[in-house]
């Protein structure tokens, strides 16, 4: 959320029709989008509805949008992140909100997810400065279990506007046509009941998570949140905070 | 302090040498100058030294090192205040240092001080994330009074390298030669020792001030912050951190 | 046109849809928005069209979309609108494009309206790198005055998406509701026709202008701009190039 | 050169005074390092002097000095190499200076060495804006091969400053100590006289060149400078503009 950056919004520009439907926000720090008005707009809106908010710190690279590698040292990332976390948590607190948790954005989440001297660093320094924030992650990847080991408290997200492979990670695929909502729905709430994921070469493999992310700026991602959210609450699986988690 | 960015220092790159003679430091918060990495690097020398960390937000301008005025509204200013301060404050955090005040960079302290309705916006977003945090400006300006009537902490400051009026404000020289180091070093004693500046058009002025200011991109400043401290130690007169100060 | 940056696009993302509809494009240049693929794509589009292709140079201000002023000397300027304009003249040349025009964006427009030192070096500047170039600009103001004394080709622009006040300006007015295409596209016509414009106030004021400006960054800028065409054509007002006008 | 940016200069500061010492100045346009004014003051410093002047565009990473590689498209990146080289031709075209050359910096540089999609691209580029541009690059690059079966005339550099490898390519050693004046200037000399290098490993390698680069960000780079050219001198070895340099 908090996506877009001083005059611009992302995508469909739908932050505030989404909040009502989840649970926890990621909210774009300023380094590969937001600003702090945009960051003070998104917090504010989450807050009216108790939407858990957390920051979303992302590679230096507003014309990229953090979804490209850079090649930028451990210690330097690290920093980053932090800083773009005080920031949320400054302008979270001036509206009396505690931050929730932390997301790693775009390619440096993924570098999170697989470079081990990031991840260690990355979870020694909220052990520092946070031991109680919540950490976002892809279940079974190196910060996952790192952070876990450390006693940090982690969330791990199931992807619904995402493909998996049969690793049970997912893969990345330039998407031609839009996401039918009911498939993704459906996908969702098959994790949910099942635990499984069927994966891109018809595979099904087993899935663990907390959290089912759906990004705002995939294309008709409005309609996404709508109909799983509603399938969800039709088949009686609950969404709650991550705080009401029985977190591993 | 730490006004460089990635690869740059600014002046005479001298903040190591500056560290051990100053009790208090503004660490540059990345709009008009520093980096994260800088800004550890350069909290991390401070605490070392037991020196006050303070967040010195400015103007979104790196190129023009925020030295020069944009209209931006009194919202979007605040919130940009609120970033670099939550910013500088996580990445203290990380090495258990609390900050000790925020002072507004160049052409934005020059607008804090004299815009009511931004120093009145200031001060009621400080009394809400912080209300123990000293805030540095300039004695009698706007933003001092409003301060001080809702009851935040200020330290009044005393320019050292800068020239005063008879209205007992500083004034904007260009200045072509460098500052004569015994020069500066008496102006401060006689204002320490009297209570009086000497004004650019030859009159004697009275002066209140909690600290004197030396800014270390200012040519020289190293040679000007040296006799400076030399002489006070001299003369008696002792540096003291703000929380020490009988302050008002 | 091109005011998008990175992963966004402005207001209603209709630059493909208004191309066919207009004869000068002024493409952002990457300091109030715009990037060089944004540029690139910009710039066929509109050769495409047969569309004549200007630089729109801005304040260095992308959060602010170069839309407030900034305290900045004129040489500066001058060398940043330099910098702008050759970097499109060059993105242009890869197509074999030559360059019609430059129009400073925003509160860069206003500033070399008004301020007759940067009004003059920018003049001076275009009359060494381009004596052909046409200077997009308020008939009446400084700058127009200035290169028409120059020499340097001059365009006078009618703002159809602007209200004019009784000396025949442009007045700043923060609109609450959308614009009337059909009001628009009257306004546009009366102009034309028996060269004048209804004031805020009231009042019929004489106006002369060589071009009509519609922002698309306006909301609803496409409705607007379809219906002022289509009328203009129904008049048989026709629309050419700037190559065409009877310039002044 | 003019690897500064707003109040920042690099490394010692010594544009000023090596330009008299060169033949050939790489000028930061704007993305790893420089702006507008630092651009025209730089251009004006080598137009005084006679010394070509060429384009020295980079990643758009500032805070990295555009020393590390980001993962950016092949298009997006001719795109902002293109910007570059424009805003610095149209500055320059100002003070009545054409530009000599082309260099990509950094990791760039790097880059277009070694990656034939990007080398293609960017020949193909160069081919239709400006054929007779000279493209300083890597012997036995991969752009060096491409540009010259196209033919754009390109110039080979040695790299007085860096070390290399046996298989006659600079290797990136994180280098302790500061370089010692005599030495490379010797190595100049070997190199001009006999064609040859010595290497990390001991070897003795031949190396064909036509122009001999050290980085101005070189610690000590004056010095380098100074030694480099007062030897080559002294041995008669003459330094000319590539212009006069019987190219292959």
């Amino acid at each position: 959320m908090g996506e877009g950056f001083g005059p611009w919004t992302i995508g469909d520009g739908v932050d505030a029709q989404l909040m009502p439907l989840i649970s926890s926000a990621n909210v774009a720090t300023g380094f590969h989008a937001g600003d702090p008005s945009t960051m003070r707009r998104t917090v504010e809106m989450a807050a009216a509805l108790g939407v858990g908010v957390g920051a979303h710190p992302g590679f230096r690279d507003l014309v990229g949008f953090g979804r490209r590698h850079m090649h930028v040292g451990v210690d330097e990332l690290v920093n980053d992140m932090l800083y773009q976390l005080g920031a949320l948590r400054e302008i979270a607190a001036l509206d009396g909100v505690k931050l929730q948790h932390i997301k790693p954005h775009g390619a440096l989440y993924m570098h999170v997810a697989q470079d081990e001297a990031l991840a260690r660093a990355l979870v020694e320094a909220l052990r520092k400065v946070d031991p109680q924030l919540f950490l976002f992650c892809m279940g079974g990847s190196v910060v996952h279990r790192l952070a876990q080991a450390a006693g940090q408290p982690v969330v791990r997200e199931f992807y619904a506007d995402r493909d998996y492979g049969s690793n049970g990670f997912i893969v990345f695929t330039r998407r031609v046509s839009a996401l039918d909502p009911k498939a993704v729905a459906q996908k969702v709430l098959l994790a949910c009941e099942q635990g499984v994921v069927k994966t891109v070469d018809g595979q099904t493999v087993a899935i663990e998570f907390d959290s089912v992310c759906i990004h705002s700026d995939t294309p008709g991602a409005l309609a996404l949140v709508q109909a799983t959210r509603q399938l969800l609450d039709d088949r009686g699986v609950q969404v709650v905070g991550v705080n009401q988690l029985p977190l591993r």
